[in-house]
């Protein structure tokens, strides 16, 4: 079955299973080699990248579609909780994607998406490859801007950024993102990734440390060229209250 | 015509206008004798109170929506802005509501509600009473516990209001909510009504001062039993400013 035909077939079982206008598309997060990455898939047809989004069953709640479309869609089980960020309505927002199509497919309808981002360490995560798609990759957010995007999801995941920014002033970050065990520069490397720029070394260590969620380990990374830097974990009760709670209170 | 009538008439029409199983519920907070508020409905239909929200049409822009439902719903003219806080998208969240009414009724479908706040100023609005409602009122959030909510909306205000905690440690706050001259003692009763509890007072003036936000004004409010109190305003290009880019950077 060529990639036409599936999405005809589908499109006539989606109209019976699924909510009608309404879709979900999680942004997910992962940090590897200093830079942010992005969950995204290629779907064969038009060989363009989406976010790994779907739709809502007609009996199921929202917050169960969205674990269960990342599932099906790339094969992450690991993502437990995703966090509601925006909701993108523009009425012309997808019309002109499904354009071999006629009026009555299921896809080709408005749908006013509702965007979830999570983040995550890739090497957590074994991806699988949809029915719909060519691939399921990590991409550089470095990368997004050589890549083809379909319809509004670039900015999507643009949104999705910067809300991540405005959280890190209000929450730790880092738990899922860094091993059990990192250096002050890794962790400040983080940051500089999330933020978009270079942040001041010696500012950033007593901001971070002022904020008590890190244990300083008794154990240095070795093998490096340099001095080996101590290592530090995360105090995740500590961590998990500022979670809750906010960083900063008035 | 009786409020039974005029929601099965109404039914029919909404059908042919607004998008199904999708609805937009704006929570619009006032400050007023140092305490929230929160602009309600009570609908005439089995007497209960409701956020003043809506549906969204087959051919409009959600955030146009949001806009107009307030208008018709409330006569707010003035809120030009509102930030989505949070989906509701739970499957059974309105299933009793329309318990008069069979299937077929626009209303009583699944409906998934999109969230949205503002601030403002009660003195501001004139508030009209549409026609599905009884009344129109600012309610102090004080007395939420007293009254009776339909479906989910108490807990949609309550999601809100920790929105809006959130965003207290990130943004400025204040600028639609006071008049244009106000004291510190004004301004930190804000903080305290959106808190939930009380501050320290020297904290607290050290704080803020400190965001570059206030201009100290050559006028003190006089009449009061104590000393005359000096008046602030807000340095608009500051505080704008800090909207864009936080309070608080790493």
């Amino acid at each position: 079955m060529d990639s036409k035909e599936l999405i005809l077939q589908r499109s006539n079982e989606a109209k019976e299973i699924f909510l009608p206008n309404l879709s979900a598309d999680p942004v997910i997060f992962g940090f590897d080699q200093n830079q942010l990455k992005v969950l995204l898939l290629k779907m064969s047809y038009r060989h363009q990248w989406f976010l790994p989004g779907g739709y809502v069953k007609k009996d199921e709640d929202l917050d169960d579609a969205v674990v269960r479309i990342l599932k099906e869609r790339a094969g992450v089980n690991a993502v437990s909780y995703l966090e509601e960020f925006g909701v993108f309505g523009k009425k012309n927002r997808s019309e002109d994607y499904f354009e071999d199509f006629d009026e009555t497919l299921f896809y080709k309808q408005r749908f006013i998406t509702i965007g979830y981002y999570a983040l995550y360490n890739p090497s957590k995560i074994d991806l699988t490859v949809d029915e719909y798609s060519e691939s399921c990759e990590w991409i550089y957010l470095s990368e997004l801007s050589h890549i083809e995007m379909a319809m509004d999801h670039k900015e999507i995941v643009e949104k999705a950024l910067l809300t991540l920014r405005e959280k890190i002033s209000i929450k730790p970050i880092g738990l899922n993102l860094l091993p059990e065990k990192f250096t002050l520069s890794e962790l400040r490397k983080l940051y500089e990734a999330i933020l978009g720029k270079d942040l001041n070394r010696g500012n950033f260590y007593r901001k971070i440390k002022k904020l008590g969620i890190l244990e300083k380990l008794d154990e240095q990374r070795k093998g490096g060229a340099h001095k080996s830097p101590d290592l530090y974990s995360f105090n995740k009760e500590i961590y998990n209250k500022a979670l809750e709670n906010g960083l900063i209170s008035w």
